[in-house]
């Protein structure tokens, strides 16, 4: 064993570092298997001091890390590359709720919890994490700051970003920022803790964080609404916003195409309506006032958008397990659509106003170019982030069909790019689209991360080839 | 005149170039009359071209440039210093709202945009843009951004920083990075604008941003609350955010001294009881619904209050002109003190769980070291930003009291440091705390700002003496 890794046993002891090809592989793949590494350990540190110590001693021997939490990411951010000569830095041991302050509406977590853990333990303070995503049960939060995480609640609470208050950073030096401060006002300098979130482990180690807690909402409504087209569910939407203000927490929309995969491969789905309909949104409200209130504003909504009919149909959930039934449709797209084979998939963000074009435009330029493709879009419409996938035709296997990624990829964030969107909304870059920013973002601003990263990392062993 | 000049007139015209000593003496002093400077020269550019184009020509002759807006600010960070040698930037012409966007719910303004207006702006487009401060009739969204502003919507919206989508700056080098994105998700690297808000023009000079707007809310309910303390302010807080959650926009203390001077040098105010209690709240509701709710949940919130002796009186607005009225007892604070003589104001903030100890033990430390002062101890509690400002004790001339700033100051922000506090909570550092927050912050977080900032500015044009 090397010198390095002796002395990173010497740090962690035998248990905080693994070397046996066997049990590295776990941690040497991504979420969606599309990367492989070999990573030369993989190194568990059980606290700030050890994560400290761990990067001193790999910035000594010029050895690139590449930080890892639940390895749930979409982009590869969280894995080494090939070279076997990288260490994965996982900080799952570091797990610990250090405080939860109710009245300051705070919790301070290390990186290493599992995000449905926290959520836990807001409400067990009788408070709300809002931050909520497919992969709760395993992602842990230092990774979701470091790709400023999105999921269902940023309409209402934001992203990953605004829920930080404070952060303890590892820089890439060894040396501990100790930046774990629980205020709402600091204008005290630069504000460096929005430099680590969202940078995907390219800038230092995020080992804990000061996160906001709010009211827990006492009562909500689910429905689900069928519509014509995107741009009526933009009508919907700005006519609640223009009601219900923060009570709405959920507007998804999904074609009908999406809720056929879902009823075909989850076989204890229903459809919501007895009549099939172009479009969905599943719209959630909810209050911290208790009682019927909410339910009531749901349906008078409803109600007066059929009349006027900007919507052709609702069905708002009478009890908590409806709700749940309702939220499944939407929530059980992402795998449907992984049973149907190979996809070529976008995680894109659009103005709001402009997202109804972009999908008639954008959709258009595909079936000239690619006829007969099948677009599963759905996504979080209330952030203007669309989740934009395109599959085979019909009779087109998809492992034929995904040779087409380029070109499709090309197409769809050109169209994005032309509609002032982004081709990253909640996914972040990793090493997915690393290359593929280059096309979209000025050489200018390019060139201003390259310096940032340069003057905070020198020796470049953060993380290298994901991001920059 | 310099070659600098010429070249500088030849960008913005006669009508941008400002050198008369007369001229030049409203933009060589600040608001609060602390710093004198002596200005090379104003320049005030039309558009962002000609911002790009006069710091090109500065860095080109090493010439220092302070960027001013409405010239508003509390620590001197837009006013030059006394050399002859540097130019105020003054953004005042760049006054156009290039664009709302309802649906979008953005608006994208130019730097020199005075608040009210954007205000105005987006209310006419039916939308809430909640930005508000005391010098909101002339301080400019520019000057706003560059300190990331508080006000009295934090608790509910946000500071400045939480209201931007995207930037437009002009670089120390003279180039323009357009980051003016109107997107609520963009994961597609390191978050550059959050490097230009609140750096106080240390970093580059900020010529437009996308900023969020919000449905408007079309009803609301105000109270002042009387209340034995701070401690029972903070229950009724935690009590009011667990039941009305996002409908809280306003939660405001007071004492009984800070009334007492705003009642005697404003004769149209009253006291809002027939009796004196020790401390008061402002608080307001608001909610996108129409109509008595809001009042009603007040009102019955209050008189749980009142029933359980957590507060001692309460009085709900019962129209707007009284709602007005009550605001201006809140309003008046910073004025009538400014009537009373100078005093020792302090903007502080402290984890809002810790306010009610903090305010104790640091009017007793007070009390011990200067026997007699009165504290005019206000703000904005739902944020844990107090104005924690010392006058002078009974019959002490304030001019003379003044003399123990430094001590009191002192004093006053070592006990903040102890309650994990920050000695700028809304105001910024400027020139006034510049030398002051050496003693709070770790070398580390300094040394990595001066790291930052010599990345961004290596020639160190971009307002030197501020901040760092």
């Amino acid at each position: 064993m090397s010198a390095l890794l002796d002395g990173i046993r010497s740090i962690v002891g035998p248990t905080g570092l693994i070397i046996g090809p066997q049990e590295l592989a776990p941690y040497a793949t991504d979420w969606r298997k599309r990367y492989l590494g070999k990573p030369l350990a993989v190194v568990r540190p059980a606290s700030t001091a050890e994560v400290a110590q761990v990067v001193r001693a790999c910035l000594d021997a010029r050895t690139a890390i590449v930080p890892q939490g639940g390895n749930t990411g979409l982009c590869g951010a969280a894995t080494p590359d090939a070279s076997g000569t990288q260490i994965v830095l996982n900080l799952s041991r570091m797990n610990r709720v250090r405080e939860v302050d109710a009245r300051n509406n705070t919790m301070t977590a290390e990186a290493g919890c599992v995000l449905a853990k926290l959520q836990g333990a807001a409400e067990e303070a009788g408070r709300l994490f809002p931050l909520s995503l497919a992969a709760e049960g395993s992602c842990e939060i230092g990774g979701n700051l470091s790709t400023n995480a999105g999921g269902t609640a940023v309409l209402r609470y934001g992203n990953a970003r605004e829920l930080v208050l404070g952060l303890e950073v590892v820089l890439p030096s060894g040396e501990v920022w100790e930046g774990l401060r629980g205020l709402r006002k600091d204008n005290t300098g630069y504000d460096l803790k929005q430099l680590f979130i969202g940078a995907e482990g390219t800038l230092g180690v995020i080992t804990a964080a000061v996160l906001k807690l709010f009211p827990l909402p006492k009562s909500h409504a689910t429905a689900v609404v069928a519509l014509q087209s995107p741009e009526k569910a933009l009508a919907l939407l700005e006519r609640v916003l223009e009601a219900c203000g923060e009570r709405l927490t959920g507007f998804e929309l999904f074609s009908d195409f999406c809720l056929s995969l879902v009823l075909k491969h989850f076989s204890e789905t229903a459809a919501p309506f007895p009549h099939r309909f172009p479009h969905y949104v599943l719209m959630e409200l909810s209050d911290t006032q208790s009682g019927e209130g909410i339910r009531a504003l749901i349906e008078s909504m409803l109600e007066a958008a059929l009349e006027e009919k900007n919507i052709l149909d609702a069905a708002v959930a009478q009890s908590e397990t409806q709700s749940r039934t309702f939220w499944s449709l939407r929530e059980f797209i992402s795998e449907a659509q992984a049973h149907e084979g190979s996809n070529i998939k976008h995680d894109v963000s659009i103005p709001i106003s402009r997202i109804s074009e972009f999908i008639a435009t954008t959709d258009a330029e595909l079936e000239r170019a690619h006829r007969g493709v099948r677009m599963v879009t759905f996504g979080h419409l209330g952030d203007g982030n669309l989740h934009y996938n395109v599959s085979a035709p019909e009779g087109v296997v998809p492992d034929v069909f995904v040779k087409n990624t380029a070109a499709i990829n090309r197409l769809v964030h050109d169209s994005v790019a032309r509609f002032g969107g982004s081709i990253s909304a909640e996914h972040g870059l990793g090493q997915l689209k690393r290359e593929e920013i280059r096309r979209y973002k000025s050489s200018l601003e390019l060139e201003l991360m390259r310096k940032i990263k340069r003057t905070v990392d020198p020796h470049g062993i953060m993380n290298p080839g994901k991001v920059l």
